[in-house]
């Protein structure tokens, strides 16, 4: 249920082809049609103009499929996170112009091509190990109409690397940070500019790192106070995120 | 060192009356001026366009009131969280512009009244108890120059406060929330939304709350997608961040 | 050991067939018929008139298999938790009318048809992933005599969904509410009902959700009053919680 | 705004007095009369028939007092948990009939004298120092009209203390068990009863009990089925889902 | 180098065959003999009259049995813990006389069948998943030469059940309780005893058990003044403390 | 109700002054006697021989007095832990032979002066500040009639001083050790002797010792099999524990 | 004892004016000097040629100054750490040289000028709040006899702040970098430096610092090698460590 | 890029042959050289003169051995830790003098063999399971150009093996101390010698351990005040750790 069908469907009320109450009952039952396991809002999609996404972690890649199926048909962009290249293969099946960011572990469907952001999302990870959770959000930010750029490899113990490339910052309206250890990126980036950092603690790391606990905390704690923070390896969220003030 | 005297300082190098090698010494030496406990960093506002901030807490009045007036002395606005009524008297002393707002439990001194938001920062709150928290947002919000508006007391547990007031987040182009106890108030505000929400935990509760750690990891784990998360109690970072985001 | 075989027994000493010193025996000896690793309580469900339960998981299928015929064998309900689908198989050998609950991951033997709830015991679940968990205790609440109904993926973050659905909540006499992530739900449902809400946090969610820690706190500070708490992933808890309070 | 005013409210639409529109009017702006910092819901207590409650911690005498002389207003039971004695002097000032329940840490007003619970809830504590959790559980239930009685210093390591007095056990209803330190009280209890068992643990102990901790998760562990936890030293809360299920 | 081998030594001090000098070297080197890996201390068995013990878990089979053998030839009794089949199958091969104890993960050498201890050590479990724990400690127990018994499936939830075997706790010198989930069990068995008991909280359990950080706490926070604790599933700790005392 | 009152109590029947009925019934009735807010079980020390204890902190100075003024009319010795100076005064002015050890902040009243330990209990503690708790596990000994022997500040980083003192730990039956920090020093102990080993963490230290977390851990995953563990601070446990045991 | 003492006492020996018995004697003998409360061991300064230290913090004036007394007469220099102006007043009266340091809320005793250290200590903290632990390290540093210098308030998130200062670390031997909040400073400074960094995690921040937690995981979790930690807050702990570094 | 090409490239500006501008270009690009996935940092051992090091824990073998490769061809050292047999096959393809010490899950490439500490650095560990830890120390500090030697299987409660291995100590100039479990090896040991000890907390025991978080604590609240700490698990940041100061 895309704007297109709804304005279809109040020209036809104007039109007298059926009764406002008819396209009340339609509406209300529309965004909940059933499939068994889940209620797919395709509302959600109308309301924010988002692309409709799927968590595929913890389901098979039949019910990954199918949602992903149900949800393509609504004509705009779908991103499935979270997910090996055996969800992939099946969905692939299901909507063959899927496709898949090995890197990022998503499998996407670009069927809306407009830009939205109004500016880069600019996306920094502090180790190589980082990349996945990195490459997740750009991928979001990809999917939601946004110009992106990255900067990788930059972690704090070689401060003169992320000095290096403080171009590519400038460039930034919205800047996406990603770092496991102890999370201290975030802080040092969101010093050197002047735009809202969205900081995703990682869960890279051993020992004490506790799976990303130091490194949420870290964040969390942050000196800098242009800096937010999502949950650990929500790579997504923060593409979200960004991608909701690169709209404004 | 603020804007006007920059630009004074550069047209004296144009106008021939100091070297440029005299300028980047003076630019170099100023924003270190050393008070013997504190680099205040004039540059920060400067590049920033930002009020001058402290945390009050720990430091004495004294200190508080030494720093606070340095930093008036740079013409912009300049904040001081966390304060008591101790901190203010002190600081009203050296500067006698400052204002108390009680609630937040914040010092002010509005030197520069320009509107730098675009839009209006909206600052929610669940319960009677999170209002200190939600106050310090609102006020850091208006000290760096946003309209604001504010609904207080709309807990998820009587859900049709909150559905009856959604007149006030439509207008919002940040929306802040403040929750303590489970925290779930950011994910169900963030579903009637379509902008970025900045959630605050706030260390209200007892027991199984652990000061703040449930709302922090509730919202952490909210499954509203345009939310971000800022430290327990921390409502100046929220409204830091609300406030960098709405001048996008 | 069950009603049937007591009343005969009390009716032999009645008769003057055994002595009472006999009974007493017995009756002591009964329940703790030993298998060799756990003594099946038949007098539990004597005393309590609810099926015999298995904790599955940690048990070898032989011992589930073995500990179910004892239990089967006495003539009222059984289920088994947390039982995988070759525990069911080996269960299934030795006990013919067993069946397995797939998504619930339950063996159930239905003696008893009984209905014992006074009123409807309704599931509620914020995700698709928590289904598992809210079958559990769905299939828990037949098994032990209840009329059930299920609402599942109502998540907070799309409220409209649950607020189009208080129908079905308005039926319940009591209310299960399973979440993870947050684990908000419980505490909006708990608004909107008049009658005791058993929350079940779930493991579901990652990073921050600590494995269900996150839903767990959430809902222990739930700001609904009428909201009380069963261990993570629990569902049959949930379910034997409910129907004791709908026996009432 | 109780049961009779809306009735009154009726009868004067019945009447022609007000039209439906500006009933529609008045009911919507009612719940919500505005004291500044806090929208009391009237409402609430009409869909629940429950009295009306606030927590005082936290809040100055002068806020509990002034909420509490409005709830008062309505007619119905009002009571004030986790309020010192200073609290009380200030509501006693604003509404004479309100009495301290010392024990308990409570205000109340019990302006409703009606019976609504079926049966009796039974109060269990294990120490004398967790009285007054237990004591908050069983004013709660008193004021919102139970049949009530108490069994105290019943903890498990004198387990014959407890095996004596079963005789109060079985009258119960409900039961409710509050228990710092291990928090065993509620498995050994819930083993003894066929009725729903509300366990509460109290931030009784040291060390290792992590105010309240230990005895938590000893809770949520419990092996008795028929156990649901609240919140560490939430007698309140307990005392109210007591009562919601006495209700049934 | 056990104590025969000493008295032989010192017998050929006595007899002039070797110096004391040369003596002090030879007690010096052999308790250090070096296997490149680990310094088997023969001396620890002569101290304290205790068999020697290998935590076998993280160890490979060849390495398991190498020390295993070693240990054997000094005479005395040998205790592998943590041990799978495969761990006894390599030891087997090296020390034909080695046992393994299926349920308690255990691999022995029987070497010395003296009766050290003074009474009985009696081991109690709640559940049937906390046997192997339970086993643990009994086959330490009697390795380390104590008569044994126990009594298995107790949970504190049947309450009856313990009452009804009390006769068995009478008997022993010294108990030891190993539990899961809440941990309760210590607490009432050590209100029905006057000897000490030694607690082991054992990892059974889910959710919000944490691994037996529950039943850990519970413990150490046991109302009974005469339990103490060891480490989470360390039976074989509880079975050589319990040993300690018992030879008092 | 103690001794000689019982056996008064079994003479009148023997005498046929009372049926044995009528005992039953006395019995069952005795040890309940009601204070209101206790009920102090007098059959506890007459079946362990052990003195009554009451644990003073969050009790008022008058309910300590109540409590230990009915405790010594039983005619055995009473101990009442972390009682402040006030505590004794209260109880000094209702039992006048009552003392304060002021180091362990425990008032005692030592009626019954008879030796019931076989040995001699030693106390070791690590540093000055571990003196409060290790005291309280003296005075607990010596009330419940142990021989006692200390050994203080021998902490692990100056090893020499504990090793230059093994002489005092050579005599004792069970050793009780006392240690904040990192808690290392019941291993080292625990090495050197072989008896029963009761490790007190305290809540000694700073920062990362989380009030004995890391001196409790330390103890439970101790590398000496003879060493098990109690509460935080709990030093009457510990000496309790060991009296025990020096019973046997 | 320190070793102009010891230095006479083996001249005695050789001048035949004590006997090598009675030698040992006494150097058993004074290194156990007993206070009462605390075995002072002046051996300690004789073997690591380091001042006596006193944890001043759970320690009464009057303790601490006679503690201070004691070691004062053994000749080398004496620290106090965490001492009020209380208890340097009470070492004031017994040691007239004892002076205060405020910031570092330390006592110092300078009898011994020596120059030990082979370079530079340079101490680097984040923020304001941090002094007082810097400081610590500070006095500890020169206490124990090295050239010190400090670089404070140069936090992250002004990563110019700490780039335009380099010059002074460029100097250190050893470099101690104390931060709260997220501890991110010793990653940065531990890049900009090669040689060995000792990180002092502070309970500066609040919220989810959890008292210094935050900067202490950040810390362990550090990407620059060079680092090592100490306790939260425990500047003492770095200034000593580094001094023994700097002594090599 | 290592020294000798730094000559070359200085010599050719001497020379004439390339510009300065055309150096500083070539400089300032060559150490970030893109791999793709990680900007290798060559610059790093050219500051500090220590070898490149790779974690390969999560890193496939391919990526591994291209690191390795490419690090190779700078002339230095390579490490490469937490390799598999699998990761080390790879990289011995690339590079063919490459070598795999299994006991530290290493691979090791030694292209310089100067000797860069002044002393010898000593590697303690506590028991055989910790030994994988304490051999990544050791091979690390080899790399890094010291002389080296170990003491493994000496934990505390078996004090006299370290004692009777003292003198391996008296060499050290550095101390490296590995322990899991109770972690208190480091406060011995830090007792014992009068030079810096880097303590490493292994993951080593089960249950209360927490993997590693009982050592980690107990090491940071070492009262032997020469003791500092890094990660649990982290023998490579000893080991470099003590390779820092061991050049000094």
């Amino acid at each position: 249920m895309d704007a297109p069908s709804l304005l279809k469907l109040l020209e036809q009320i104007k039109e007298g082809r059926i009764s406002p109450d008819e396209a009340v009952a339609r509406l209300r039952h529309m965004p909940f049609e059933d499939l068994g396991f889940a209620k797919i809002d395709h509302h959600r999609r109308l309301r924010a103009g988002m692309p409709e996404v799927i968590f595929s972690q913890g389901k098979t890649p039949a019910q990954v499929a199918q949602i992903f199926k149900h949800m393509a048909a609504n004509g705009g962009n779908v991103l499935a996170t979270k997910a090996s290249r055996t969800h992939f293969q099946a969905v692939k099946k299901a909507v063959h112009k899927a496709q898949y960011r090995e890197l990022a572990q998503a499998v996407t469907l670009q069927q809306d091509g407009a830009t939205y952001g109004k500016g880069k999302v600019v996306v920094v990870s502090a180790g190589t190990s980082d990349i996945p959770v990195a490459e997740e959000a750009l991928v979001t930010a990809e999917v939601m109409g946004n110009p992106v750029a990255h900067l990788y490899d930059v972690g704090v113990a070689g401060i003169h690397r992320l000095l290096a490339n403080t171009k590519v910052l400038e460039d930034a309206r919205v800047v996406i940070v990603c770092a496991g250890m102890e999370g201290a990126l975030p802080s040092v980036v969101g010093g050197l500019v002047h735009v809202p950092v969205v900081a995703v603690p990682t869960s890279v790391g051993y020992g004490a790192s506790f799976q990303g606990l130091a490194a949420l905390l870290g964040m969390l704690n942050s000196c800098a106070s242009n800096v937010s923070v999502v949950n650990i390896d929500n790579g997504f969220g923060a593409g979200y995120v960004a991608s909701m003030i690169n709209r404004l």
